[in-house]
């Protein structure tokens, strides 16, 4: 079935090299194609605005353990994640397909549970439900959600078009998606040794909330409209703060300093770190599905956005040329390494 | 993790059943939502005209067998299928995304040679490939692919829109895909039990070809356009002819005809049904994944398609409340029944 000669192991070249692998087998040949692989989502031009297109796939056992992942949330945050994508585009999400591939382990009224939560989060984000895919699968539950948006051509941002000097920013806080799916590992081993202990995760609600429920930041898109700023690049925090800072960095060309001290991290965060012994300013750089912002805005833009309680100005853009920083309280500097996913 | 009341086995409901129940949590409330579940594609206003968009998975060991299934073919195959669905509403396809999981049983080299077959398709289709997801599996592999076409407005054909006395023609042959399927299980079932046995597969060449590398007929819209004929309603054959025509027939709200002696068969597909003694008209009807297109004309438009060499006049649609016939060579009137896909 599969090559006779060489053999490369997926695990050799990972997610962004098999990527990179699948572009350079790709040609562009109608004109409405605008962007295709390489940013939060593609865009088309359908005339007078842009249409944005973001595909994402979730697999039980590698995205998400049912066994503490309630089937109505897991339809909720698989359509937050496709918005979230759509969001960094800064374009407004309207449609989804949904395909899904489930074993006949899942239960019909299992099934309704997830297309609840999708519904919940279609309701949610102002967003749908057109279409799809059913099939059975041998094994466990694979979810494949495409989400369309669309925007006014001058509005739509990139990852590419940071400038130098422009003020990076995030939304919301960080670590916390992280640390709630570790607390819930730690309960699960817990309750698969004596399944009489009762878990420990009252003190840890938020961060349950921020790996369960995770929310796509469609309320900054639509503010930063109201403010009549538009980011000069953004992305959104999937793989970890430090992979999407190389993204920007890389494909705008630029270098660019993040300071530590400015992170937000919430107070469950630090708690939870502490008690698992974790430093969290990693979890913070690292943890990955926080679903929160990452963007670019020039100087000028920096007084309309320098009190909102939901940006936190991180650091800036420098010149060409330049490493992407790291830089401590001590005012060290530290060159960013990206961790992203390494399902392979 | 699942339900703690009733259970519903998935197979009780079966697909459409799920679908149907699917249906029931979805809201649409963006006014450029035109067309949701419910045809080959959602249909989405994108201000001068229409964009469709349809997706659909395919999961190893429910829809392909890597043993006889080269990995090309499939990736070929795989962009087809939606290719069908975008050409089944009338529209010219333009882009897609594909999503895979794969275990780390694959390498890189299979994956490359999936997205050459995908290429090929997209060359074939003058479709772009603008995104998608990698991620592992568990398990096998699974390919998700989303299309976006485009159609002016008035040019949108649906599966519901046929109208009484209308004439019902198909496209290509029937049965061929299904028997293709049936000669490679047989082969395989011999070299599983002799693995020095030679393949006879030489006299089935078309067979193989059409389900290891279904055409979508996008020539036959093409003409379609030329020749000034907008189908009253259109369908795409992936289930079997027979579940099809009840698609037009029960949302359409009319009854139809379809004779038996009309149905297109290919001499290869009649000699391999005699071979492995199957019925060749249930076959052609019941086979599916032939990715013909299924569709209804005026009367008024029979004399610029009766002599065309691809397009077969098989029936017509009759009144409302009339049932679905198969009427047989003595005149023998059989109502239709639609096996579909019964995965779960």
């Amino acid at each position: 079935m599969e090559d006779k000669g060489k053999r490369t192991e997926l695990g050799e070249v990972g997610e962004f090299g098999l990527i990179d692998i699948i572009k350079d087998t790709v040609t562009q040949r109608n004109e409405s194609t605008i962007k295709g692989i390489g940013d939060d989502a593609a865009v088309i031009d359908a005339g007078d605005k842009y249409m944005v297109l973001s595909s994402d796939m979730l697999v039980e056992q590698i995205h998400f353990d049912l066994s503490y992942f309630p089937l109505k949330h897991l339809g909720y945050k698989s359509v937050a994640v496709n918005v979230s994508d759509i969001a960094a585009m800064n374009a407004i999400p309207k449609q989804i397909t949904v395909s899904i591939a489930v074993s006949n382990r899942f239960s019909v009224e299992a099934i309704e549970e997830l297309y609840v939560g999708i519904a919940h989060a279609c309701e949610a984000y102002k967003v749908d439900l057109v279409g799809g895919d059913t099939t059975s699968s041998t094994a466990g539950l694979v979810i494949s959600i495409t989400a369309i948006g669309e925007v006014a051509k001058q509005e739509i941002v990139y990852r590419s078009t940071a400038q130098e000097n422009d003020i990076l920013c995030v939304t919301g806080d960080l670590g916390a998606a992280y640390l709630g799916l570790q607390m819930l590992k730690r309960e699960k081993e817990v309750f698969m040794a004596n399944p009489e202990m009762q878990p420990e995760l009252k003190d840890y609600e938020y961060l349950m909330q921020r790996h369960l429920k995770p929310h796509a930041r469609m309320d900054v898109i639509h503010e930063l409209k109201d403010l009549k700023i538009v980011p000069t690049s953004m992305i959104d925090i999937s793989d970890g703060l430090a992979s999407e800072l190389l993204h920007i960095s890389k494909s705008s060309g630029l270098g660019l300093d993040v300071f530590t001290q400015e992170l937000p991290i919430n107070n469950e965060t630090l708690n939870a770190a502490m008690e698992l012994s974790l430093d969290p300013i990693t979890c913070a750089i690292n943890g990955g599905e926080d679903f929160e912002l990452l963007f670019t805005i020039k100087q000028s833009d920096y007084d309309k956005i320098k009190n909102h309680p939901e940006i936190t100005l991180i650091g800036h853009m420098t010149k060409a040329g330049e490493k992407s920083n790291l830089v401590m309280k001590s005012g060290t500097a530290v060159p960013l390494t990206a961790q992203g996913w390494k399902h392979f």
